[in-house]
């Protein structure tokens, strides 16, 4: 089985490549230059006609959507510690978490330079850009109230939620919303920074 | 075990209960008055805090999130016809195409009524619902083109997935696209339409 992972600089492609990094699964590695439109080169539209990251390439299979990448992976790597719970409602709220964030949390991020994806208008792209910071505020009220346990998200087991909220998480400073009132995403950050994953991973993707 | 599932009229929650109506699973039906905004009381905020609906109560475990309610009830309904695949990538496709749905299409069709929940400026809102039939088209587009296999969305094989998909369908017309002019969406539209668990669905919620 070869494995190939296009993630980009500062995407939410993060999140798949910290959960493949920490899966030990061997992985192929085609960082995509999205600040130069790679994502809609006609070479990679190929791969995912959608122009997003990430996709990961399976034996020429290609799968795409984060919380998909993130089960996949773990249900492969059953050696690893992110192997799924057998049990369906564990699993289940592992899927709501994502799904939250991939429908909510990063939707009301994309806002802001992404607001092209629904309107066109550049009064209305200004009106969404200002609103950014409130609506983010709001989706991390909710992470940091209901959702995230701490240390990891769902207490002292780490899974593939984990490296999806850090990769949300480094969306802070750049949403305009203070970090510092969050005190279990704060945390939950740190925990994230440290871990040899990440470090190998942050380092791979800025060079 | 007790199931509880709370759809709303005209919602998403249409998928889940159809999906639990295939499942043959034994379930009990609180239907949220999304009209009287019944979301946002008191005693459904206990239930799911984000004021969303669907929402599964197994045992008072709240399960939210359609694709997670989805799996959920494929997972633990065995003998249906619902049972997720063994092989990890066909299950990856699976929820591939749920987390598309979940986190671009109805995203996208949320513009034209739920816009408040990224901007309040009234020009902006006007805006976004004006694009509305513009963004619903590329996607349905995406779904005709490249994703939907008919007659089911993954060919001979009804999933979890064709609930999900006939829920979007049904918006067609009110988001002003021409279903006449994607054969494959209106024909899984018409074949969903004739499956006794849709017929018993629309009459439950209707009445």
């Amino acid at each position: 089985m070869t494995i190939k992972l296009s993630p980009a600089n500062e995407s939410i492609g993060l999140a798949s490549h910290i959960a493949i990094e920490e899966s030990g699964l061997e992985y192929e590695l085609n960082v995509i230059d999205m600040k130069n439109s790679e994502q809609k080169s006609d070479s990679y539209l190929k791969i995912n006609p959608k122009a997003r990251v990430p996709s990961l390439i399976v034996d020429n299979i290609v799968l795409t959507e984060t919380p998909a990448i993130l089960v996949y992976i773990a249900q492969i790597a059953t050696d690893s510690n992110l192997a799924l719970p057998n049990y369906p409602m564990q699993f289940a709220q592992i899927q709501a978490f994502n799904c939250y964030l991939c429908s909510t949390v990063h939707v009301a991020h994309a806002h802001k330079h992404r607001g092209n994806r629904w309107v066109n208008d550049e009064a209305a792209l200004a009106a969404l850009k200002a609103n950014v910071p409130t609506t983010m505020a709001a989706c991390f009220d909710s992470l940091e109230a209901q959702y995230v346990k701490g240390p990891w998200v769902f207490g002292d087991t780490f899974s593939i939620c984990d490296p999806y909220l850090f990769a949300i998480s480094s969306w802070f400073e750049s949403d305009g919303v203070n970090i510092d009132e969050y005190p279990i995403l704060n945390a939950h950050r740190q925990d994230m920074m440290n871990r040899a994953s990440v470090i190998k991973v942050l380092d791979a993707i800025s060079t």
